[in-house]
């Protein structure tokens, strides 16, 4: 592997580069995108070694696309039109039909290995990319059998390399799944801090009031727009559901509490303990 | 200050009894609880010093009632019936309101600090007490007025050497303000953890594809229930409010959706970011 090409030098994107570069001191990361600006970024940051442009990926041993999924989407197509036959195309967006759906009858579809690296922080762009993001988490490989074997090995070595563990799961599933647990998560933060907002136009209070529990709770509501409004477009009827569901339990808790059923809120909240053995295996 | 008596050796009565050991070395920290395994597990742990009972409290300096607000308004008077002119009570319940109207005619009112040390972590019990927990974080005094000046200096040296900001407030304001940036987090929590436990069956599948985001935003639905029971009960009113509220806006974001206008679902985000500025204030 010389030559790694990435698309969208932000926190994935270039936080995978860090870790690649580290393994594989010798390969040489090219960094593509829209904006000259946050290249430019990405240069002064050591992330990527070079700017270059889509023309380019005919070198390209690796293209790790790493932009917000409707780029994606549009995106994809070219990028394989421009790949080598011996060049592996992966995409890391957090919606997994839509893009494998664009691609599939693409001539090089076996080039290209559909792939959600569940990792992050609400922060974005070249600065926010970390070493070691990526270490003990899960990458969910959409369709791994569309992709030559030989490029499959490839990219789970790569992967496997900087820490992940590699899941196998369809992309109808896998964006089903991802709709309840960060879809959804991402929904009711964002809505956690707009209702606190609305309600305490002096900011202060909620300042002197708020604390680490709040501050768990509504974090993911600093993360980017940009990158969320493609995804919640492309997962809408899975999103719709979740959240269906999600106001539903709100509005039954709700009623309980308007009935006096206290016994009932407390079974509620006893059942849903259990969470703990759950996220006791995550992080 | 010699004997203090901590009612309740839990997360908040120990975490701090463990620094306020730790600037006043002499004091005896004694311990009260109804149930004496508690006890001798907080013995264990060198959070107390001694076993006490409440009619010990005649020599109590200071007494910090920490164990659920329901069973703070039950036992406040009894305490304040037992403790000498220069006795010190505070609570630290996480509802003002109740608990101040039922001393509020106590001939030992004065005695009496209403208190919201704003700290904690999900876990509850001795045994999830820890060093510094209050470094840096709110304390909410309530009605200070009501409290003999000197029993104030005293309380207020006592929370500050621990390291806490002291903002004073109305009960019914504080009541009011914590529904928001406390409770409501919590119930947004738990039905969160509801909502996807009862999707996810295969428990394997949230272990896997559930990330820090997800761990982040359910982290307190391993909130005790026997202690967020009784907060709800007694702030029934304005935690409906935030409930009904926050619901509303999920719906208004779902229906967004539903109509395809996600520049509006853009907008919702973007402006819900400003919560990072707030945020910035918390740890």
């Amino acid at each position: 592997m010389n030559n790694i090409y990435v698309i969208g030098v932000g926190l994935i994107g270039g936080s995978l580069a860090i870790d690649i570069k580290k393994n594989n001191p010798e390969v040489v990361i090219h960094g593509i995108g829209r904006n000259d600006n946050t290249l430019d970024e990405a240069l002064a940051l050591k992330l990527i070694d070079k700017k270059a442009t889509l023309e380019d990926l005919g070198q390209a041993d690796l293209v790790i696309v790493s932009i917000p999924v409707d780029a994606t989407v549009k995106i994809l197509p070219t990028v394989l039109d421009n790949i080598s036959d011996n060049g592996l195309v992966v995409d890391v967006g957090s919606t997994k039909l839509d893009i494998c759906k664009v691609v599939e009858n693409h001539p090089k579809r076996r080039n290209f290995l559909a792939m959600h690296p569940i990792a992050g922080t609400e922060y974005s762009g070249p600065s926010a990319a970390i070493e070691g993001l990526f270490v003990g988490k899960t990458n969910i490989v959409c369709e791994v059998e569309k992709t030559t074997f030989k490029l499959q090995e490839k990219a789970l070595k790569l992967f496997t390399d900087i820490g992940m563990r590699i899941r196998y799961m369809n992309p109808e599933a896998h964006d089903k799944h991802i709709a309840y647990v960060s879809h959804l998560s991402h929904i009711s933060s964002f809505m956690l801090g707009k209702t606190v907002i609305e309600k305490e136009k002096n900011e202060r209070d909620i300042f002197d009031m708020a604390g680490s529990g709040f501050a768990s709770t509504v974090r993911l509501a600093k993360s980017s727009p940009e990158m969320w409004t493609p995804i919640f477009k492309q997962n809408k009827d899975n999103v719709i559901e979740t959240l269906e569901e999600y106001i539903n339990n709100l509005t039954h808790f709700k009623d309980l509490m308007k009935g006096d059923d206290f016994e009932a809120i407390f079974n509620e909240m006893k059942q849903t303990n259990h969470i703990k053995d759950i996220l006791n295996g995550i992080n």
